[in-house]
């Protein structure tokens, strides 16, 4: 009974979720496109964008399809469930992607237009129903996607088929191939997407701010199309299937975890099931708080921004609350999703302590480092990159508070200790994501009016509109904080309920010779062996990420400095620069760079488990968790800090110098150098490295029976 | 009878190597002393360096005694005996340092002398030996402190003494008291003195070389003299306290494990005591290397340097193994000792290949740097950032393999698996740091070699001096750049060592209510909690010295462009700068800054064992052993490789631009931003991280009985 309901459920809200974003999308494909100039500028994005997405996916396609043949040979029994959970989950997270990008490409120049007609509030509803398209899209097919597969392969599959896992275990690990699908297209998109952007924005800066001193976005320089690409591609695209799976991982680890004490107790619910219950509560919430959105005439809309999390998150806890008691269930399970999803805000609110001008009480980094840029460019990289360390403090205790807690109150609910204990952390992630809908909307938002500000710049439309635009991106700037605490807190409690599933997993497996990990034991050299490479990962990663950045912006500088050494022309406004030699070498270097390191990491989870053991490998996550925290957290709060060093030495509040005085340009240039650090820290290798967590999790959960099986054949050799 | 012969070869080798070390201290004072501007210029550094080691041992004193009378309170049986090793400890190290930096300050008038009178050999003599001075007296101290004490304390306490602990792992209780005051010491050392060094540095560079375009130690640069002290208050003392700290520690955690051994075993010789002799055998190596050290006319002496290095090595290896051999015990034993050594060497060669020039084969960082610095300081400071974040790889995989085979060849050695191999683990640290009498000799010698090159650019000695000088300097680049591998290796080792350690004095803990630490359950989520908060050690701990240095430099900077602003006398060389001033900002900035961060870490351990327990407190020490290791070696790495790439913009070699040109100024700018960001990484906030590891790890091993009880007093609160 409860689990036809608690499926349906998940599959009726995500439903709902996908068609209240498609109405959303007709709604903003209504509003006006603006003038001709404005159109042909977005076209310029839009077909850039496109001509990446399309590079982009076919290299994907490639790599799903090889990898779904090899997972049916190897996996036999389950070859082809897995295979196609894997394609299908690969598709999914393919089609939010791009859905995300075509809505935010042909709504920049609505935005735009609205700006310029209608002033702050129309721009405003604009772009946040087009960044909630994004977010309701993506909520809704991790519901759909992760319902109708489980329910189709429960009817399906015979029971002959699970021979080495038991039926609802398997039923899951069949699943985790759709986690896996949703994570590897997840990790394409953020990292590829994102050496995309910051190799544009990067060379845009240096040689238009720095060497040339023209304004942001000018469309004189020749890597501005590229740059507003980038936004669409990294920033909506990237995130969006960031979160996305998350979500997705979040929920299956759960549902594993439930799946193995719905095995050994029987709870009066399928609690396997119950995490897409919760799943779905929130976005139900999701749903309406996107409505909850209305700015008012004559008022900021940043508030109202905040207004539609709040109502969201308050929606959730209800809910949660109320289906909880009334399905009889322990009120703890509902009592550790609202934990997760304060420690989300949490998270969210000392990212934006360390990187907003505003701080917290006494203590200002952003303004401290405001003081270091006008010493040297040394003093500002060395006062951000410390105060990047220094965020990774408040953000990991939160982490570890929320974990211990949700652990605690989750072994006392008669599941056994560790059972109960660690499905509660479970829970908690799905928590933390279960608003997702809503988060993702808010932050969507604000790279599209990125997109409708430059439209505006190349359009030489009138200054007020840009300086409309300007505030909504202010006011836009605690939900996007956030966000990123937000999704960094997300993938570390999925990525630590997915390490207790990892370690469930091999409990339920029935492969002679290998015995499940009730202890993984640190004190013992090969796991603390498996440590130290999971350690390296997330660092060797980032490395290839930055300097993938690094290369290709280099090849990109020199393209914009030939371009205004041999064309005048250009500089002078009186000819049109070659915007698609720009485009085309931030696509071909993000493809190229990013590659390695996605196989680099899969190929090295599974080497480890099969060369030094299952609990070797489980070290190995262990290892990948710690070091990948304290990496996503340095990078990306230290690059969020130095962004917003530079804006407050841009905008009318900085009294120190003048500006346009030497001085000024001085500590200017010091402050975009910054800038130009932090810009593959906080938009590249930072946010890559939640969902490399996540995927080398997945793979070392979905790929266990068979890391299980060589590892025996390896030991064998000796 | 194998216990007296350990000890007595340990006590004797020790002695010998000290009065080695003063003998060639005695050769070294009777060499001419240079001009009297030379001595004049020396002096005032001279000066600078005892009014700064004044004021911090006095905070020392205070500190030490504070914690020793503590120490006495709170371990009441033992209390007495471990204060006084503490305090012995304590006083063995700021000797030890105190020693090195006497020669250093007294041998770099002498090493300019003979360079302005004899050229390039005779320079390297004086400096060469004067290093050794130092590190024969560290490699001595430490032999002698551990065994004279041990023999003491065995013959003076009766066996009612050792109420919780059997009475062999209680003696190393009480040695352990001596290490932790090596390392607290150490850890001031090497913190307050890279604290003082960079300070400096990074404050001359910015306004003498960047805003002045004055060379580098000229004598009108008022923070000039502040710059040479701080060569000898952070890279001698410093980097010596280091070594000799990692160096007492690897013998301490080996003399505890075997002491584990020893209890349930007998093994054919005390194995606890074996540590000692093989530390004595590297001793004696280090002394007969010293003397193999001997320039030839007309030839270059840094291969002579790394001649020096390999016969020690050789001879340690043959000593090692026929002494094993002879003792009748498993040449296994010698041959990890070796594998310890070779993984020290392995980790020297990878750090060069990241920081020099050289590279390997076809992969050159640095050359890919000096092509970043002519794009932009962005490029250069994303590009070294992300070479060292991938120098972290070889390294650690470097130890992690160096870990598991000692421990696969101990585990067959017939004492049990875990205590077997883990005792190898150990041995392979001690071997690593057998022969640091040699490498520190080498490695002291290129900071005397530096201030003697400051020392005749102030002096305005003749050109050619100064160009043997940098030959000398360059020629030691290798030594350098091994000694640094070398010191975080070492160390690394070391705390993998002392991990296991305090798992085994939790075994040998005889309290009612505490249970040893079979296994260390990382799955577990307070473990996990444990191991989340001390991967936030050596981030925190960085970030504290990082901003330390920057709100330092940013008094200095001002106090600079000050003197230059109110007497235009001392840019025309017509008045002399108020070097006092800059020596007085950069120590008391150095003591304020570095009490904060040794408290919290030594407060935050002790804290984490009561709250969450043993285990979780063994999980503290592994989140901070892998963390520590990232952080250490990208810091290190990076910050060499910076400052290569502005020796190489600044050496004739360099072709891309004509020296003085404005082309040529801008990349030079740039490289000087990078070394300036890379100055705390690698001489401050990097290798006191080293230290940092080692004294949380003895600070869970000797307060383990106090922290034990006080858990079971806090858990039974509630």
């Amino acid at each position: 009974m409860s689990e036809i309901l608690f499926l349906s459920t998940g599959l009726l809200s995500g439903l709902l979720s996908v068609f209240v974003a498609l109405y959303i999308y007709r709604i903003v494909m209504k509003s006006d496109e603006g003038s001709d100039r404005m159109k042909e500028v977005s076209s310029l994005i839009e077909k850039g964008a496109n001509s990446f997405i399309k590079v982009q996916y076919r290299i994907l396609g490639i790599f799903t399809i090889t990898l779904a043949v090899l997972i049916a040979l190897v996996f036999r029994d389950l070859g082809i469930p897995i295979a196609i959970s894997y394609i299908l989950g690969s598709l999914a997270s393919m089609a939010a992607g791009y859905i995300g990008l075509v809505v935010a490409t042909k709504a920049n120049r609505r935005t735009a237009a609205a700006a310029v007609s209608g002033g702050l509030n129309p721009a405003f509803k604009v772009a946040f129903r087009a960044g909630s398209v994004m977010g309701l899209m993506i909520a809704g097919i991790a519901l759909v996607g992760l319902t109708s597969l489980y329910w189709l392969w429960n009817i399906i599959l015979p029971d002959s088929t699970f021979i080495v896992i038991p039926r609802e275990a398997g039923l899951w690990e069949i699943l985790t191939g759709f986690s896996f699908g949703a994570s590897t297209v997840a990790l394409f998109a953020k990292a590829g997407g994102g050496i995309f952007t910051k190799t544009a924005d990067l060379s845009a800066d240096l040689v238009g701010k720095i060497e040339y001193r023209i304004p942001e976005d000018d469309p004189r320089n020749p890597a501005a199309i590229a740059d507003a690409v980038g936004d669409n591609v990294g920033d909506v695209a990237g995130t969006g299937a960031d979160i996305y799976d998350s979500n997705v991982a979040a929920i299956l680890a759960a549902a594993i975890l439930g799946a193995g004490i719905d095995l050994h107790f029987s709870p009066p619910v399928p609690f396997a099931l119950l995490p897409l219950m919760i799943a779905a509560l929130g976005t139900l919430a999701s749903v309406l708080g996107v409505f909850m959105v209305r700015p008012k005439e004559g008022h900021d809309p940043g508030p109202m921004l905040n207004r539609g999390t709040y109502i969201t998150t308050l929606l959730f806890a209800i809910l949660v609350v109320t289906i909880i008691l009334i399905l009889g269930l322990n009120y703890v399970i509902a009592i550790v999703a609202i934990i997760g999803l304060i420690a989300g805000v949490f998270i969210g609110f000392t990212s934006d302590v360390f990187t907003s001008e505003r701080g917290f009480a006494g203590f200002k980094p952003v303004s401290k480092m405001v003081d270091s840029a006008d010493k040297s460019a040394a003093n500002l990289i060395l006062s951000g990159y410390a105060y990047g360390l220094l965020s990774v403090l408040p953000s990991v205790l939160g982490i570890a508070v929320a974990m211990v807690i949700s652990y605690t109150l989750g072994a006392g609910l008669g599941f056994g200790e560790w059972e109960g204990g660690i499905y509660c952390v479970a829970i908690a992630a799905v928590g933390l994501l279960s608003t997702n809908g809503m988060i993702m909307s808010s932050d969507a938002y604000g790279p599209i009016v990125d997109n409708a500000r430059g439209i505006i710049e190349q359009a030489q439309a009138p200054k007020e509109a840009i300086v409309a635009c300007d505030k909504l991106d202010a006011s836009g700037n605690t939900a996007k904080a956030i966000t990123k605490g937000f999704a960094i807190g997300a993938s570390s409690l999925s990525v630590l309920a997915l390490f207790a599933a990892f370690i469930e997993a091999t409990d339920t497996l029935n492969i002679p010779g290998i015995s499940g990990l009730v202890v993984v034991n640190i004190a013992h050299p090969s796991v603390l062996a498996g440590a130290l490479m999971g350690s390296l990962v997330p660092v060797v990663f980032s490395a290839i990420l930055i300097l993938g950045v690094e290369r290709n912006s280099e090849r990109m500088i020199e393209e914009i400095r030939r371009q205004f050494r041999e064309d005048p022309g250009i500089l002078e406004g009186t000819s049109t620069p070659d915007y698609d030699k720009c485009i085309e070498i931030a696509t071909s270097g993000a493809i190229r760079e990013l590659m390695p390191g996605t196989l680099l990491a899969i190929i090295v989870t599974i080497a480890t488990g099969v060369i030094l053991g299952l609990q070797a490998l489980a070290g190995f996550l262990g290892g990948a968790v710690l070091s990948g925290l304290i990496m996503a957290l340095l990078m990306g709060n230290a690059g969020g800090a130095w962004d917003n060093t530079k804006k407050i030495i841009e905008s009318p509040e900085y009294t120190t110098y003048e500006e346009g005085t030497e001085d000024w340009h001085r500590v200017h240039d010091i402050s975009v150098t910054g800038d130009m650090v932090g810009d593959p820290f906080k938009d590249t290798a930072g946010p890559s490295i939640n969902t490399l967590l996540v995927v080398i999790s997945l793979t070392a959960t979905l790929f266990l029976p068979v890391i299980a099986q060589l590892h025996l054949w390896f030991i064998g050799l000796f």
